[in-house]
């Protein structure tokens, strides 16, 4: 867990108030949920298939102990609408720049278009990253997600950069 | 450091014989200079001043310290011809998958087109992800890289997303 970020911290939405808080164990099986919940996440395997529950609980254990990363969930009164994992990466390019790499931001189906993204990444760029020390925030989207990259524009981000990935055999 | 790298590791190119290993801080000027010498990263500031050398030197000494991060150099007989730095996140998306990160890869402007960057690149995939648990290598280039776009697709890389970045004053 990235010990310095100010958390919980509350986010007014339009699609109502919501709490962002460290994930913890007990909600292991909405963070399964709200990746199946995505078209482009269940293309590449993640069903909330009951045989892969160990291999989310390992991770989530994982992030939970890095000091450099924490997994988090938005909670509305109604339960996890959303997630986003946060890593912190020192790093010698721009002036030994520290960046703050967002992965795996996710609002649950019936909450989209309501301002919760926006709210989450504004809480990034405006909170997090400073907490951090980081002068750089960035992510990479998956091709396909054309409405994100508009969104993503709005919110200040700028597609510089083509995002390459390579799976390896274990 | 990443304690669990093979390394160092001797690696053959077309341009030689190099040997990759951690950057330690007799690397510090070596590694501005790899920065400087490269056209996207001066225009983002890294331009080798002398006024900046505390900032790298903090950021090398940061990574060093990392247990998640490792700086690393490729030692020729004549000094250092290249460098990366690497980052093991681990993940719920992907079914739990850890990934890892490589950023700011630079060869030394006499020794590029040289195979210097695949080995590099190929070490990464069938030696060091292997080593760390990572089923996914990732990397953001930058746009205007068109050169090394088709570099990393030749070395089995997909183009799949859109890399977006955002400055945070802090």
């Amino acid at each position: 867990m990235l010990a310095a970020l100010p958390l919980p911290a509350p986010l007014s939405t339009r699609a109502g108030d919501v709490v962002l808080r460290a994930a913890d164990d007990g909600d292991l099986d909405a963070l399964i949920g709200l990746l199946a919940d995505d078209e482009a996440s269940a293309s590449r395997g993640d069903v909330a298939s009951p045989e892969d529950r160990a291999l989310y609980a390992d991770a989530l254990a994982e992030i939970q102990r890095d000091p450099a990363n924490a997994a988090l969930v938005a909670e509305a009164p109604d339960g996890i609408v959303a997630t986003m994992q946060l890593t912190r990466i020192p790093g010698m390019s721009r002036r030994g720049a520290t960046r703050l790499l967002v992965e795996a931001v996710r609002v649950r189906s019936d909450r989209r278009s309501g301002g919760i993204g926006s709210a989450l990444m504004r809480w990034v760029a405006d909170d997090a990253a400073p907490a951090l020390g980081a002068s750089l925030v960035q992510l990479t989207s998956d091709a396909r997600r054309v409405d994100a990259h508009r969104f993503y524009e709005r919110l200040g981000f700028t597609p510089s950069h083509v995002g390459f990935k390579r799976a390896v055999r274990l």
